[in-house]
């Protein structure tokens, strides 16, 4: 994927020229706490934005109120948060994530409508405005082209680390960069997850090709990974374009080929370092599929696999458990044969035509010992294939998602729950 | 459900008159473990008899061999073993299962087509036949009417305990007996999970009438649970009439909705034993969801939070997570409206409309200590209604299920695998 064009570069999303940003420490979560959670990430020029968003059917009110800003515009500001999702908190929520707007796009003299707010953290209780409110005009003041990693940091949740990249392409002789960072980590699930990734670049991008671009990304990408099976209500993918550097691109060309090379790579790598960091995970696990009768054949295969408690469990103990992979293929609703069905498990042949091969258990429990390692199933009934990128289930998983207390507590203290 | 008329009886399986049985300890799964793990159950009258089968694509050889024996004839035996599923295992699996009815349809009288033959445990390796198979004429020769509850003993794998139940009605002023024993308790999953029951009946019922009335009760009881949301290969339910009461039930008459109530009241127990003992489950949580557009809808949502990793690691927390449960019921794909969702937690509301309500959190904590709570969902958009009976997830689960190599071990010294 990444060409012989393209090299990595520092920075994140203020790599791009004519991209600014700034995040601050407001103590959403807890008032105590120290992290950044507060950010600003802004474009100087006007620009194209394209944006994808949950599927799931509840979704947070930031989500609700940036689609209806990107179907009218294009989104030259992300206000984004972390330590509460505004999810499940109705019309005061919106009013909320409106209210967020129209404070900053006053202070950078754009109107609300080309401002975006993404929130992630606890669904349900409301955010604490008290705490928020009061630092917008000094979040915008403080603006500066050298805070793009703040901005990743200040996304997180129970990530243990930030998540950019930054790549530059040349095309018309000129550089053209990207940048981007996103977060995870836990309800994560195809078709978006409790994630974001914001996007920018400095070429100059029509809307429309923007758009459609984007969505091809995210398909080979974000919806292409799971962690828990569990899909958010406050997933975003949000791409801003600003021309910056002087180079138009258009598909058709051999400039768009590159430049839409750069962006799928973006977004796999973002989203192959959420899987990663998924929650108290010890494996990287990349389930491809292949031999299916049809594409979506192929993609309940992979996602049957790649979400069974089970297998995934197995994963964890180091368990080449090829019956199970087996049996999830089955339960998959696929079109599928037993008799037709081959599983390679790190390399190694582990089944064939649904039985056991001769290659020693040794060998095979030898191999899925790796950090990362990929379940290659053959249905050998046609052409189609699809690929997963996954994760074990640990113990440890279960217990960090036992409870959310800490923020009940403080919402208690807030005043802003019973 | 039970009504006035029924009570509990001691026996299991062999409650019912005319129905033996009879278990050995074959060391399946390990040649110097003691444990009952081979059993057999016969009714020395003719029988009628239905039986429903998991609905994964990938079916173990026993199904095959017992779905095809009940397609022509009706079960009069069932030879059941944990210890080896007998799944993935091709034609020698089959030829295996086959060899098992041949053998003991010889001891019996009876035809090999009148026996099934249920296999639970280790998925992927071969039955090993050196110790079974020379055990069979024993086993046939020692079947006796007090022998019900080895039955239950032989089946159970990770089980914690034997689930049986022997209920007694009057019919006609005779007594009327239903016995019935059963098995969970991993890869537990609506639409048949790895778990057998065996239902027992010295009533006389017409096969259509039984097949009917077998499918309407699975569908209430062992189709409502689900552990872990995996399906496996082995699932079967078998009921066996033998009118060795003197008593004929027939559709349309008062003594059918007895005799019909009784069926369904003794395998939603069974259900629910299976749920109750779910591997290293702590809770036992009723997923009720009403007001739902479809029944489909209903269905949708009840699994959704059921399944979610999310929701059930909240509960094991002892966390009223209700955000959770509302973004499980967002990503369900059923027809639900964010603004009209309302959630009871053991008995407290917890969400009205989409969001948190007056109920102190203290309070919601408090009810979900309950080892045993139910969840209501109300969708408030129309009239079908779709229940769950489901578990908390764990972190024991995880680690109970991390590997399978005692099984693998043990097959290598059987020289049944390399």
């Amino acid at each position: 994927m990444p060409n012989n064009n393209m090299k990595t570069i520092e920075g994140g999303v203020t790599a791009p020229q004519g991209f600014v940003a700034n995040a601050l420490s407001c103590g959403i979560k807890k008032p105590t706490a120290t992290r950044l959670d507060l950010a600003l990430l802004y474009s100087t020029l006007p620009t194209t934005s394209a944006g994808t968003f949950t599927t799931n059917k509840v979704r947070a009110a930031c989500v609700r109120v940036s689609q209806s800003h990107i179907r009218r515009n294009d989104i030259r500001a992300i206000i984004a948060n972390s330590g509460n999702a505004n999810a499940c908190t109705g019309v005061e929520g919106i009013n909320v994530a409106r209210r967020e707007c129209r404070i900053v796009a006053k202070e950078l003299g754009i109107r609300q409508g080309e401002i975006a707010v993404c929130s992630t953290g606890v669904i349900g209780l409301p955010m604490p405005m008290q705490r928020i409110e009061p630092r917008l005009p000094e979040l915008a003041a403080g603006l500066a082209p050298d805070k793009g990693h703040d901005v990743a940091s200040a996304i997180i949740t129970s990530d243990t680390r930030e998540k950019e990249i930054a790549v530059e392409i040349t095309l018309q002789g000129k550089p053209v960069r990207l940048g981007a960072c996103c977060k995870g980590a836990g309800m994560i699930c195809p078709n978006m997850a409790t994630m974001f990734c914001f996007l920018t670049t400095d070429a100059a991008v029509a809307r429309p090709d923007l758009e459609k671009l984007t969505c091809d990304a995210v398909e080979t990408s974000f919806n292409r990974i799971t962690i828990d099976g569990d899909m958010s209500t406050n997933d975003t993918v949000l791409v801003m374009a600003n021309g910056a550097s002087g180079v138009t691109v258009r598909p058709g060309t051999p400039d768009w080929k590159t430049f839409s090379d750069a962006v799928h790579h973006v977004m796999l790598e973002m989203a192959l370092h959420i899987v990663q960091d998924g929650e108290r995970v010890t494996k990287f696990v990349t389930v491809e599929v292949e031999g299916a009768r049809t594409f979506a054949d192929a993609r309940k295969v992979a996602e049957a696999v790649a979400k069974s408690s089970l297998v995934k469990s197995s994963w964890n103990g180091n368990d080449p458990n090829w019956g199970r992979i087996v049996h999830a293929v089955g339960y998959s609703r696929a079109n599928v044969r037993e008799e037709l069905i081959d599983v390679d498990i790190a390399g190694l042949p582990a089944c064939r035509g649904g039985l056991q091969t001769d290659t020693p258990s040794d060998n095979l429990r030898e191999a899925v010992l790796a950090q990362a390692f990929t379940v290659r199933i053959d249905l050998n009934m046609g052409d189609a294939g699809y690929t997963v990128y996954t994760t074990d289930l640990s113990p440890e998983y279960v217990d960090f998602n036992r409870s959310e207390y800490a923020y009940w507590n403080q919402a208690k203290r807030d005043g802003l729950t019973k």
